[in-house]
């Protein structure tokens, strides 16, 4: 194990001056308090306080995701991992994240100053600053929804999501449906990348042909609906698989507007199995993730990092769940 | 949860019956036995003998693969698995699979009538007959290295592949090597499959032209090595990657029968990291496969599945161990 005085042997500096460096004593330079703390990153040391079993801490950094009320996407993630965590008598901080933070702050030298011993992170977008730092951190970290190649200290826990894009193609293929159209969610995400080429290789397996005037990118709100719905009406569609429930909660409603009933005249299905989707008029046929099990999921993979198993990544098992927002494909003669 | 009374039920016969044909009584006919089981399967019933908690019984199937010395792919594999297990008072049996056991028995009713909550296949094929049935069984299952789609009740663990076979060609590539010779494991196999399409990905993002005249395939075996070396040598290769370290150890011996040295006149790179491959004449840099973790991490994902967790798949971080059987390539001039 990496001891401050390795540290110290390694800058060439004195033990006290490397501890007053990791633990943010005023008395010496910002330079070398930098100084200090990046070897100490580099060299793998974990101070006391993030050793110390009556303190053992970890933290959720949270970012383009809502999660303070059970409606939203990230109250289960949050509260499951918790709940695992807490058996093993963790504490766990919740942290929202803005670009200035990662902007202001390095990632390791923002869990070591803090004393987490590793963090489960949500919603990080592919374009945001510390997502280039996963490559080479050595803190134990658990992505969800997001992959870094080769670093035995990160982990990429998610729904699995070419079965679950799969799911709803089969459904509604089952169903007749041939016109089939796909509005996806954000670009800049593994996800919303995932489910595109799920799309893609399910219309395949399933004989159908994807249009490329059938297929829409927005962000994960309803909103997205109004740039593509009326696009995709006139171009045929007698379905809609939308990336998330938000998303088709915005197409039912557009649909509505123009006129259109759904399942009658098209039929529509979500992703995630939000509490509002049984709630929608129509029910919401979705695929549903179980999100507190992704949130346990995320404790006891990050479990194993902080033992040094080191996982690659865990994919869970989508699951379709068919309500009345879809239906059976009248032939038109 | 379902009784034998709701097996009567539905078969309109006696709960006596019922019993009769779960526990192998002898006086019902072989036919009225095979409906009970049938019935008992597709209705996801749980024999008492399977949640008794005093008799909690797992068990690993192994086919094509050696584990009874520490020396062979499946002893830590096993080994690991057994910890995890018995830390939750698992009692947990190995059995050699054969072709002819597949044939003879269904596995839900192999499963039913010896009273196993759940099972960690090792080594089987995608040809083997029981693969076929993993897709709608009810037990809970793990398989090594083998995925089965959408059905809950069965993962997929491993070591990522695709990571592992990146790691050698990286370091091969960094050596200056471009004529690099791939000699895979077995047709019929997942892991062949995914480890082909890496060689292929990972050439081309190292901007190398893979040839396929410096492909081979063969078995998981050194013997592999006399079908293709002569042809790879004679094609250019100054590299060999191989599929496994036991293709590796014969690449080496058939390298040298040909009056080539490893590595001055060849690199040669395994996979797995099996005791031998420090003990080869050179020691062999490798791909590392952490057996005894992924033994545990086939318990854990089992333990999920036992509880309704629906792990899709689970794969394990590779790690490259340079040794001596890779060196720099000279500029020839």
């Amino acid at each position: 194990m990496v001891t401050i005085k390795d540290i110290a042997n390694r800058l060439g500096i004195s033990v006290s001056t490397v501890s007053k460096g990791i633990n943010g004593a005023s008395d010496i330079s910002d330079e070398l308090r930098q100084q200090v703390l990046d070897t100490a990153i580099e060299m793998g040391y974990r101070s006391k306080r993030m050793r110390r079993e009556q303190n053992k801490r970890l933290c959720i950094f949270i970012e383009n995701m809502s999660y303070e009320s059970d409606a939203q996407f990230g109250y289960e993630l949050v509260l499951g991992f918790r709940q695992a965590a807490l058996r093993d008598n963790w504490d766990v901080t919740v942290i929202p994240v803005t670009p200035e933070l990662q902007q202001k702050e390095r990632y390791d030298v923002y869990m070591l100053k803090n004393g987490y011993s590793g963090a489960f992170l949500l919603g990080f977008a592919l374009q945001d600053d510390w997502m280039e730092q996963f490559s080479s951190t050595t803190i134990p970290t658990v992505l969800l929804d997001n992959y870094i190649p080769k670093n035995p200290h990160v982990s990429y826990i998610g729904t699995d999501n070419y079965e679950g894009i799969d799911l709803a193609v089969a459904h509604l293929a089952e169903l007749g449906h041939t016109r089939i159209a796909f509005l996806n969610g954000s670009p800049y995400s593994l996800v919303s990348d995932q489910r595109e080429q799920a799309f893609l290789r399910s219309m395949e397996s399933h004989h159908l042909t994807p249009d490329r005037n059938l297929m829409g990118q927005g962000y994960y709100v309803p909103e997205s609906a109004k740039y593509h719905v009326s696009h995709f009406l006139e171009n045929g569609a007698t379905a809609i698989l939308c990336g998330s429930d938000l998303i088709a909660s915005g197409v039912i409603a557009e649909c509505q507007a123009h006129g259109f009933s759904v399942p009658e005249d098209i039929s529509v299905t979500g992703f995630d199995d939000l509490p509002i989707s049984a709630q929608l008029n129509p029910p919401l046929t979705t695929v549903r993730q179980d999100r507190a099990e992704l949130g346990k999921c995320g404790y006891y993979t990050l479990h194993s990092l902080m033992r040094d198993v080191s996982i690659s990544r865990t994919l869970m098992r989508p699951q379709l769940i068919a309500r009345a927002s879809t239906k059976k494909r009248e032939n038109i003669s």
